[in-house]
């Protein structure tokens, strides 16, 4: 247990070294330390909370995830929940299941966890989120992340996944499949190589490092644009599912109008036919881009503030009321429409 | 993976109906359900976040820990820290890793989540924590748990760790040693049995049904009346520590003033003597009292708080200036002094 101490301590020494440069010190009483966390809370504000977890075997694999990259990624997966509520992220805590293998004595472990946390403070420091607390535990077999992030809109700004309106537009960050192309390739045993610029490198960084749109998201909540928000983690075809249902409506998206990302051709789908290659893109999760829905009258400025922030952004279909159709999730092609089929999106049974 | 989001579902369901009963509705703007969970923010208040990871074969073993008590704990551990902040504990995010061989389809599983959240609600009701959000994910091999909770006080109100002053007397609440005791029990083949009334069956609901003193570590917080508080999670002695490091003290404690609990003497200890049961009960975990100091001109009021709130409260010892001693935890006896040897406690290893 004395090396849980010391490991703990050693994290809580890089958190508050690191605490003075944020943008959000005013609000942290104390961070890492103490039986809890203590945040100031402030009229007219509203809190976030998000948690994801990252199960070795299940949500990646040793073998091929750098632990730099793992780091980065456990912490970005919760930014893009905050990004997708339109928030500003603010904090974080972190739980960490450590595997017996993984003996904080071991100078390979050590190694493993100072390239872990190079990784998160760097992502950290980039969205001024600060540690603020967590938990350490021992696992017997797989390591176990546990990743949450604290962020803030004010009060009534945050967007959710229900307000989307028959009528309006639905909107695209990026594009989909890089990150499924990317999982698939490092499945099929391909490695990321920092010094390579290949379709095929990309697609493992998008797998491996993504980047959530987050100072767009908040832009476009401050500004009340979207109606409804999500990220896109379980693909796009699930998450605008699940816009649908929350919002009581149905959607329309268009073939010709999804982004798909070029490095979906880099997987070798059995079929070249771009019909394998938008299934594949539309199913395919991770992508952490977001989703939004909004009227149709606030397209130019929504095109600006994504030019701004360097975010390329789709009108990809359109919200419709439900009766319309027998299923939640319609594809347009060629003038002909019909049920897009959703099956999810299954680590590692792509 | 349908059957994750049918999981979910039925969690959000059951969140969602124990909603519009909590206390504390008024702060909660939505719950489970969207990318975040969104909470309102108070002037003149502070948050505590706190996060804890229950790990199956690390922190427990399904074979001796009734699922509906395995809820009930991984609530419990988090409110206990609420408690040892003195703040009121509101909300709760709860993270699942599920092994493979609980598949949601299983009938045994469905029993086994209907229990663990059967007792997990329950303690959330008695302390008007609703539970806003969460994940789910798969796991190779072992259940993994991770419990947050969120609390509420005043600004300025949570006691910390790092306040003890020398002069302080120092108090705990409850007696110490009897879930170690329960540990011990449990992994010599003891199971428990709701029937049966006896020492070792106290011993055994110690350890599987800790009940944190929430309501007194609030009551101590509004009163102003704690210089330091922590709850005894990792031993006594190591808490204790804790708090001396924190505060940059040491302290005395009085051997014949920490209060066993009689379930030790059913562990068999190699020797009856008193101080192997004393070295076994201020090293043993996982008891979740609260350890307190505080000025000796405020004993009375802490008194009466306690017999309020139907705690037992006894005064331990004494924090003395760190210079004074070479160990920063005494421990005297019989008018001889010498240092406390401090274990730390390590699940499984007792």
């Amino acid at each position: 247990m004395q090396s849980e101490f010391e490991f703990i301590k050693r994290i809580r020494d890089q958190a508050t070294k690191r605490r003075a440069t944020a943008d959000t010190k005013e609000d942290l009483v104390f961070g890492v330390g103490d039986d809890a966390a203590i945040l100031r809370e402030r009229e007219g504000r509203e809190t976030l909370l998000t948690v994801d977890m990252l199960v070795e075997e299940i949500d990646f694999k040793i073998e091929y995830a750098p632990p730099r990259l793992l780091g980065h990624k456990a912490l970005a997966v919760s930014l893009s929940d905050i990004a997708a509520m339109g928030g500003a992220p603010a904090f974080s805590l972190l739980t960490l299941g450590v595997p017996k293998r993984f003996q904080i004595s071991n100078p390979e472990s050590q190694i493993f966890f100072e390239e872990f946390f190079a990784g998160y403070f760097a992502l950290a420091e980039k969205h001024s989120v600060t540690l603020i607390g967590g938990d350490v535990s021992s696992t017997p077999d797989r390591l176990a992340i546990d990743s949450i992030v604290i962020g803030h809109c004010l009060t009534g700004q945050a967007v959710r996944r229900g307000g989307a309106k028959a009528g309006d537009a639905i909107y695209l960050t990026g594009a989909v499949g890089a990150s499924a192309a990317g999982l698939k390739l490092l499945l099929d045993g391909a490695r990321l190589n920092e010094n390579e610029d290949s379709p095929a490198q990309s697609a493992l960084r998008a797998h491996l490092k993504p980047e959530p749109p987050v100072a767009f998201g908040r832009r476009i909540a401050e500004r009340g644009l979207a109606h409804s928000m999500i990220d896109v983690s379980d693909g796009l075809a699930q998450d605008l599912l699940r816009i649908c249902e929350e919002s009581g409506t149905a959607a329309i998206i268009d073939f010709d109008s999804v982004p798909l990302a070029p490095q979906v051709n880099e997987v070798g789908l059995i079929s070249k036919e771009l019909e394998a290659a938008f299934e594949f893109a539309v199913q395919g999760g991770e992508d952490f881009e977001l989703l939004l829905t909004a009227g149709g009258s606030d397209e130019v400025e929504l095109l600006e503030i994504a030019a701004d922030f360097g975010v390329r952004l789709a009108r990809i279909g359109q919200i419709i009321p439900v009766d319309q159709i027998k299923s939640r999730i319609m594809l347009s092609r060629g003038g002909q429409v019909k049920p897009l089929s959703i099956h999810g999106f299954d680590h590692f049974q792509i």
